[in-house]
């Protein structure tokens, strides 16, 4: 890890550096800083597992999506995909750097209600939005729903109708592998639950019913064509699918789609052995497609909205261990086991991500060996980092995990009923607490008996 | 699933019957019944998704392990394994059936005792006890702390001498590959975060310091082969591995070790294509190996303690759903949606886990189509069945997931921020809700900001 903590310093690999929040660096006792806070601060202060959010870096990736993609599609808008994380602190700063947001649930929105964000600015995504968060959506005025299937434009219609308000609506499209052949659909994409099938025609006949109908405003199209995208193309073919069908739409029903929604994606490094695109390459290959698309089929220039999450938050995010009991099995695993685990992280276990770590009070010092960090939890698959080169971890040192940002708490449950951990926000020397942790008495009150 | 239907009402094939409660029927009209009550009558009542457990399974499970090991070796005791499920109610009636109570956390004893389970009664595992957690237990009297490392040794001793009171200690050990060549190392046991090793005399290191500390009472050994077993061996080797350890520190340290336990791990079908063991075969495959073992080596005979979870509760836990949208992929998969997913029942996603479903209110109509059970997350591992035999299911209707009482709500999140489901316990033709379902206000009274 020596060469990580020069990176750090030096910046000048990117490989490293793209781990952690912008604010990070190493003090001359070699100690973590975050926004200019020692690492170790809001650990004693709040205990551990604690995760630690770097407000620069939040706000530094809104700016730079909204920049991206301003200066190629002026008529762009950044749509935060909410499910990556989710809380009142980040509903606000993203209502103050100009965001709009993508919920998938009554939870999702009505957690940015309750924060101020504006209900214009929200959309509400999902496969099945039960009948009572639609009607919800439409009470509070969700400024987009996007449709999902045939049976759900029909029970938004009837909606829009009884309330006597028209909806304004996307709909979510699901290319087809059979006319189209992009390297997306190879991921199975087209064997979908999500979205409306092309092939098929089904997304053709919701088209005409919503363009037919006066309760439903045909607003926009969506596709989102997969999660961590490494490769740049998937994104751009996403657009010239969108065109079009648009397109279509307007040759067949005369219909003037004035939004179109590729989803997001971007992906996102949590090892240094690879390196994401930047934003601003993701924005070139959007928009780069969104420029040919629209002058190969005439279009009116629509407006382009950008839905990501994990690129938004992931790298802002650092979670805080505190060191526990090491066992070295001869001939073979060195465990070093830390007071979290798959409860608050279960991405190593759910799709076998390989994260970093470093002990956060002794950055500078050598790595000595290779060691595999595990949880608490009562599970062998309770690991964080397979492999971890580090110098020898002695129990009540400080762990910090990089990229911890984006769906680590939303998928954080209270598994060998663990409390979640807190949540502390850093900015310019400060830490505020954003979570407390949670107490026996906040497991138990649900309970009735 | 007509096939499921008879054998539900003629108890002939036990493949079905042993994925339901004891008291499952189907009525004149095939509607779903349990303990009496038809399923749809609490989902309508506490909504969907909704988790009913049926007491008279619980109770029944307790019993049938209580008598099996009993019969066979009168000092036994059952300790369930609280990381399956742990909840208020379930204490409860666990303390009334004579169970003792396997805890790895601050969380799971301190809901035992605030629900009155005696703590004398409460054993203590997990590979990372924090200082603060093992301080509480010994505070609180906790029966056995089932040490897991030289570290944690050292800091009960600690503890228990600041006390002024001996602490009473199992030693978790770790069977070893190279001397010890049983079938459940060679599902790699031997490489895990858990229990002293063996074959590097820390088992014996660790055994020596309890032995001669006046502040550690050495009352136990404890082992544990590994969940979901379907096949008894390891289960009897590991009893056989025990008592070679016991007699050995026997002989060269004239310990007398009055208790052994080899854990759980009995297995449980999901689906019907698999029987699982039944407990009279495992508690006859763990007793004869202790008999044999016993004998051979001329021991004291012990207390024995069995710690089952998964097997206690799976069965008497269903899951109920509304069915939502479907969608029929021209040539390849058709959805249907569910109001619940990966949020309450990650299993599918994280160990592949396959389960069955039905129509709840259409339990005799046949089987017309083959789907894929998906949630309503947003995430296409969102699966709750891959291959169900369903009639076509409608929008609205009642669908139920059996064997969902072990696992499912420890292991629930708030992905998507939806709210974790209601728990409604049946009995005698009584519902009662034993667990509310969360609000909006649930999820954000953590918030600070």
């Amino acid at each position: 890890m020596s060469d990580f903590i020069a990176d750090l310093q030096r910046k000048t690999l990117p490989a490293h550096a793209q781990l952690w929040p912008d604010t990070a660096t190493v003090d001359a006792n070699g100690r973590l800083r975050l926004a200019g806070i020692d690492a170790s601060a809001p650990a004693h202060e709040y205990g551990t597992p604690l995760y630690v959010f770097d407000e620069a870096t939040l706000r530094g990736q809104c700016q730079s999506f909204r920049r991206a993609f301003a200066q190629r599609w002026p008529e762009s808008a950044i749509a935060y995909a909410g499910k990556a994380y989710l809380a009142p602190a980040l509903c606000a700063l993203l209502a103050e750097e100009g965001l709009e947001l993508d919920t998938v649930s009554a939870g999702e929105f009505g957690v940015a209600l309750a924060s101020g964000y504006p209900a214009a600015r929200i959309h509400l995504h999902g496969n099945f939005k039960p009948d009572a968060e639609l009607a919800a959506a439409l009470d509070a005025g969700i400024g987009r729903i996007v449709v999902d299937s045939l049976d759900e434009l029909a029970r938004v219609e009837a909606l829009a109708r009884e309330q006597g308000r028209p909806a304004a609506i996307w709909l979510r499209l699901c290319p087809d592998v059979p006319t189209e052949t992009h390297a997306y659909t190879q991921t199975g994409h087209a064997d979908s639950k999500f979205g409306l099938d092309v092939a098929s025609g089904v997304a053709d006949e919701a088209a005409a019913r919503a363009i037919a109908s006066p309760w439903l405003d045909l607003a926009g199209l969506h596709a989102h064509v997969g999660s961590q995208l490494f490769d740049m193309r998937p994104a751009a073919e996403v657009v010239t699918f969108l065109c079009a069908f648009a397109a279509r739409l307007r040759d067949e029903h005369g219909a003037n789609i004035r939004e179109l929604s590729p989803g997001g994606g971007l992906g996102v490094a949590y090892a240094s052995d690879k390196i994401a695109p930047t934003i601003d390459e993701y924005a070139e290959a959007v928009t780069d497609a969104l420029h040919a698309a629209i002058e190969r089929h005439r279009l009116a220039s629509p407006r382009l909205i950008v839905e990501p999450g994990r690129a938004i938050v992931a790298r802002a995010g650092v979670a805080l261990y505190t060191v526990g009991p090491r066992k070295a099995v001869p001939g073979g695993t060195t465990f070093v086991a830390v007071d979290g685990g798959m409860g608050e992280n279960p991405r190593p276990a759910l799709y076998g991500v390989r994260y970093t770590a470093v002990l956060a009070e002794r950055m500078r010092a050598p790595a000595a060996e290779t060691v595999r960090i595990v949880g608490r939890y009562c599970e062998s698959g309770d690991v964080l980092v397979e492999a971890a080169e580090l110098p020898v971890a002695a129990p009540g040192e400080l762990l910090a995990i990089p990229v911890s940002g984006a769906y680590h708490l939303p998928m954080a449950s209270n598994y060998n009923l663990v409390p979640r951990p807190a949540v502390v926000w850093v900015r310019d020397g400060q830490a505020r607490l954003a979570r407390r942790r949670e107490t026996l008495d906040d497991l138990l009150r649900l309970e009735q008996s």
